[in-house]
Parts: C-alpha cells; structure tokens; sequence
C-alpha cells in the first residue's frame, strides 16, 4: 500500500461552512472507507472538539471516533480505517502526541497505507519539524520533529504580506525566510483554500486557492489548483 | 540597588526613524550611562546588526559594543554598565543565550541593578517564558523559560483584531487566550509604539500607544500611556 494524504490548510474559508470548499475532495480521497479516527488533541476541549467535527462530518457520511473517546489510544489506533487530526494549537497538539505516545504510532500506520487527512496543525505535523506553525509556542513539547511523512514543510494560513499595512512586525515571508536560515526544507506556503493530495510518490495541488512555494536562497513560486507537485516528495 | 528596565514593543513605528518615537524615553532611563553593551543574538548576521545599533544609538551619545565583538562574553557582561538587547527570532536569541551561558549570568546582573533595555524580542525575554512570542520557532532552544525579570508575559508588537480580514486563522487575542488556558501569567499587549519602565517596583507605561492587558479568565482591560502599572509586578 502507497502513502496517502490529504492536507489541508484550513477546516473553513471566509463565509463559508466546515470542510465546505473541500468536500468534493474529501469525498474522493476517502472513498469506501465511512469511519475515522479523529484526534483532537490540539484543542483544549477534546470531547466539545470531537462532538463539533462529528456534528459536521456526519452528513458527509463519515463515522467519527475520537480518540478521548477510546479507553486505549494505541489499540483504536491500531485498528483505526483511517485518520483524521483537527487544526488548533500545534505546540499543544505535538506535546499531546508524544506524551500519549500516539506519534510514533500513527507514524508507523501511515508510512504502512493507512490513510491521513489533517488540517491546519494537523496538516503541519505531517512535515519534518513543527518549525514553520504560526502558533503560539503556549507549551513545549519534548521535540520540534514530528511525523515527516513528507519532506517539505508547510505553513498553513499563509497570507501574502498586506502592503497597505503599517506594522512593523515581520510578514510571513519574512518568517520564512528566518526558517531558511537555518533549515534546508522547502517550505508550501498553503492558503486558506488550499489542501494538497499525496498518493505514494505522486502530489497535486487541490482546492481553490494557490501555494507559495519557498526556497532556501530561490525567489518564491506559485503554483495554481490542480498543479502537479510530486517533485517536492523527492527529499 | 534596584532592577531597572525599559522595555520596548518596537524598535521602529511606521514613517519613523529607529527608536525615534522613544528617543527622550531612552536618554532619560540611562542618563549618565553611555556604554551600552548590545546582544545582538536574535540576528543570524550579528556583526551586522551589531553595525546598525551602533549607526543608530550613536547619534544618541552612546557608544555600543557588541557581544559578537569580544573576546569572553561573559566577561564583557561582568563589566558591563548596562546592556541592550535587540529584537529578532526570539527562539535563536533563547537558544543562543542558553548556548553562550548569558541567560544566567545577565539574570544575575540585572537583578543586581545593572540597567537593561530590551526591544520586541529583548523584551519577551525578560518574561518568565518565551511563550507570547510570535516568532516562528526555527530552532528549538533547551527550554522555554527566559529571565524571568518580571512576573508577567509581554506579547510585542500586539496588533488588534482586524474587523475586515477573511482571514480564518487565529488572532492575537485568541493566541493569548489558548496561552491562559494552560498558562497563569498575565499578558501585557504592547503595541508598537509602548514602552514599560521599570525602577524597582514601580512601573511605567511610556510611549505613543496603549496596552491591552489580558489576565486568565478576566475581560482584556485597556491602559494609555502614562499608566501606572506598578501592580503588575507583584506576582
């Protein structure tokens, strides 16, 4: 079995539902398989958490099972169909993964077939490090590395620097390019619409928004829905 | 002797010269001291910015030398009359400190009395954590604890919500809310354009902006300049 994801930047686009924008998308990326394993340990409410995503992902057809919900993590883990891991706090999310020792686990399950969708933190993780999140560092996990499913990093969120503004804060370009500085790993800028499919050795851009992509020492690229990516799995 | 810090938001405030807005700010909180010894850590380039303090706070009657630019640091910083710190990452400058062995050995001193100044990321470390940083964290340092100076957290740069944006990812002001829930600290809101002086246990809101205050399970609350927010130093 291929390695299989689907990552998507944000659950929700302006004025629009849950997972509306992406449906389609989801709908063919699981296929016959109705019942997923949500984590929601990026939030600090697990169970509202699971019941809001089981609440909108019902009458998509799915089956959610959270992971609160479950007596033994690594057991539903082990027998989970396929999984899910909501957006919030990533800090949050990858100390919880670790102390729970679901990472490793979950790591293990995907490289082996199972499939994995994730959003926004929960996209993040599948990347080499946590390096390049836009959350608040609210708690330290015992590592910055996560699953690195895939060899590039993305930054979900991303949002094209506003030339009107007067903060003299740093862009996200700039934050980027301070990544770059000490790390090698491209890194997707991933708009808000944007969510990428990995099927084994081949990734194509999906959704209703474009990437930026970022270079160590290149200019940026953009790249449009639909576009091929699969040479950003060549580490 | 007692503690003394002037710490800033923002180096600079858009259409202004560095630390032009603060300029008096400045003079005042140093008097009679002119060396100031300038860590320049939270810069990859530290010769270079170590160069343009030193263009800039010349002018002003100080002369600046770089941590970068001696022999022993911790020498340096035995000797020094006081010390500045400037903005940048402020995970490289944590993880640099730590390295270095100046984490310590400037707690030391400044609670001794040795005059400190910070800006954006200079300032967040003078907080008990790095955790209202909003730097992206390309480097993990040894721990998240920094040199707990004061008892409250500093978010620099703080930026109100935007009533306009589309943007679906989170604001400052939930950020600090995830920070409360795992975390006790009150969290000073420092626009650019604040500055808080510290002389013992007394402190000063100074400069062109307000600060919006958050405390864990309370209503943000709003100070203008010129605020009284000793009591934020009682823990």
């Amino acid at each position: 079995m291929h390695k299989r994801l689907l990552l998507i930047s944000s659950s929700r686009i302006h004025g629009q539902e849950y997972m509306a924008y992406c449906r389609q998308d989801i709908l063919d990326f699981w296929g016959p398989v109705k019942e997923l394993l949500f984590i929601p340990y990026a939030a600090f409410d697990q169970a509202a958490y699971t019941e809001m995503v089981r609440s909108r992902l019902e009458p998509f057809g799915f089956q959610i099972r959270g992971l609160n919900e479950v007596a033994d993590p690594l057991a539903a883990l082990a027998e989970a169909q396929g999984v899910f891991t909501g957006g919030g706090n990533t800090f949050l999310l990858v100390h919880t993964l670790y102390q729970t020792a679901v990472m490793a686990a979950l790591r293990e399950r995907v490289l082996a077939g199972m499939p994995y969708m994730g959003s926004s933190a929960g996209s993040n993780i599948t990347c080499p490090t946590l390096k390049t999140t836009n959350d608040m560092p609210i708690i330290m996990p015992p590592s910055f590395e996560t699953l690195g499913l895939v060899p590039f990093q993305i930054n979900p969120h991303y949002l094209d620097p506003d030339p009107t503004s007067t903060h003299m804060g740093e862009t996200r370009a700039d934050r980027i390019r301070e990544f770059h500085q000490l790390n090698s790993a491209p890194v997707v800028g991933l708009r808000e619409g944007g969510l990428l499919r990995v099927e084994g050795d081949q990734m194509q851009l999906l959704g209703v928004s474009g990437v930026r992509l970022f270079r160590s020492g290149e200019s940026p690229e953009e790249f449009a829905p639909g576009a091929d990516l699969s040479f950003l799995l060549q580490a």
